[in-house]
């Protein structure tokens, strides 16, 4: 087994299942890139991008955080949101971002800059500098527009069939770099089709993955989320990205193999969602198997669905089982 | 004559004549501290104000990004004002302040932590923790409510014949306390009125102003400001200021002595305002007169008035000023 020290770390996605993998993967003396999508468009993040014509700031501004060894008040400014006035459901971080691209004029350079002023660990790169919009077509043909209307939980919408970028933006080469110059990329945790999906859509991101001689690894999520992956196995999800990485392929796949409490469980069900069964088998790629619960109590957030905080990857195991599987420690 | 070195110097005020002297002490090796305004309610600052409660942001920003020896791009960010959307007209170094105090809970706190993350060169203190509003009780007996309604210019309202504030906010004790311990305190340049005399007006700042040993230098206007000052001769200013520190009094009043050209006194007449004449004789207090203009050429910006930019204090030559009238160098 190789040691882990400066090993070249690449994570694919956005969102808190990003934030998750990142935070623990910064205690370890490797060297880190997050590649963030740039296909938001929900709340803050979407009112920016819609009137002043900046890049989504949202995920970035997350991965920054997560990888920011800086000023503790800076990061905490990072995370506030305005609750009143004109600037109410804005998240500071978000403008901060803004503003950076307005006075640079250049999306690349305002995340480099950003990067240099919270004191990042490793690089947040946006998978392009241009914007886009993320589509899914369901199994009943329709066809809905947005990452945010995509995301919204919903339990009578058909399955998803397909997802697809338009406009179909170019990778951002400093992404592409990253990728290929790899040991270890690392797809998930997180949401399949609104976090991950979005930057192996994005042009020559699959093909510098298969270009790339890094180990693969996939995240399987814990729970399913209603409109996006009701009824998946672990195999479901391990098609869904094989299929977006072509011509690459997953090398190995984790997942968690402690089991949460039957009431714990049953509080997904209430809210159609469900625990992932481990269905996978021998087969092509490695599967690495352990503990990966979160012990925290997770008070629940206010407008949040009840059974989304009670399960959560540990950080520190998941990225101790990240290092195991991709054969570092 | 002393040494400048160590001296403590304190600029009482708010606004661009305050940016302006701190601009060139900032490269003395003195130790600078400036007390600042918290009557301001116009533009984004009253917005915020109003909106989130917090302390009026726009002087302190102003001050803090005179002295920040801080990241430029950071300091570009402070002056960044965004011109889209919901937060047109905001400038970022105000929501930046706003945030801060949100997530510090207290006013004088998130000021400090403004000064530390920009790399104030010396500090900025707000005059109280608590923001109020500027009335001006006109010789007509009308009372105007607002720093912002008080310096609209106006060529046919009254002549201010007193101002107050209300509520009648306590003195940040740090503001009297750096009062207390100056070697030198200078008020003005900048507007008189909704300026200089909203700190002056705090309670005991000139009680601390009487019990310091400083001297206290005036650096009176180069021009009027229509519907606050015009009419006046410099012993206008000196009057003014003399009532409002009581039972302080001025040592020194600086006056700039370099005749502006018969074209730029004309463009100001036009605008309805006047260059200041120097009507000071020999009395209880010291005169200190030289050059003081500042020879940049200064395009005019969109919506101020022509007249505004064309005469300004230079601020390498009023800092050395500052420096020679209160006996140091």
């Amino acid at each position: 087994m190789q040691t882990a020290t400066n090993k070249k770390i690449v994570v694919l996605g956005g969102g808190t299942g990003t934030f998750t993998v990142l935070s623990g993967l910064k205690y370890h003396p490797v060297n880190l890139s997050a590649v963030v999508s740039i296909a938001d468009d929900g709340g803050s993040t979407g009112i920016l991008r819609d009137e002043l014509g900046v890049l989504p700031p949202g995920d970035i501004r997350q991965c920054l955080v997560a990888l920011s060894n800086g000023d503790q008040v800076l990061r905490d400014l990072f995370n506030y949101r305005f609750t009143q006035g004109g600037l109410d459901g804005h998240n500071f971080g978000n403008i901060f971002l803004s503003a950076l691209e307005k006075i640079t004029g250049d999306p690349l350079a305002a995340v480099r800059e950003a990067n240099r002023i919270l004191n990042v660990k490793g690089r947040v790169i946006p998978v392009s500098a241009r914007a886009t919009d993320l589509y899914a077509e369901l199994e009943d043909a329709t066809v809905v527009k947005g990452e945010h209307a995509i995301d919204k939980p919903s339990s009578n919408r058909a399955a998803i069939r397909r997802c697809f970028l338009s406009p179909d933006v170019p990778a951002n080469p400093e992404a592409l770099e990253a990728i290929r110059g790899a040991d270890i990329v690392v797809m998930g945790p997180g949401d399949l089709f609104t976090s991950l999906i979005p930057v192996l859509l994005v042009k020559d991101i699959a093909q510098a993955m298969a270009q790339s001689r890094a180990k693969k690894v996939l995240v399987i999520n814990l729970t399913s989320k209603n409109g996006q992956t009701q009824g998946y196995k672990a195999s479901n999800f391990c098609e869904v990205v094989s299929r977006h990485i072509l011509p690459a392929s997953i090398d190995v796949c984790i997942l968690n193999s402690s089991k949460p409490s039957d009431e714990v469980a049953l509080r997904y069900v209430e809210a159609g969602d469900h625990v992932i069964e481990d269905d996978l088998d021998v087969g092509s790629m490695q599967i690495w198997r352990g503990d990966l619960l979160s012990d925290d109590i997770v008070l629940t957030v206010p407008g949040d669905r009840l059974a989304r905080s009670l399960l959560r990857h540990d950080p520190d195991k998941l990225a101790a089982a990240v290092l195991a599987a991709a054969g570092v420690a």
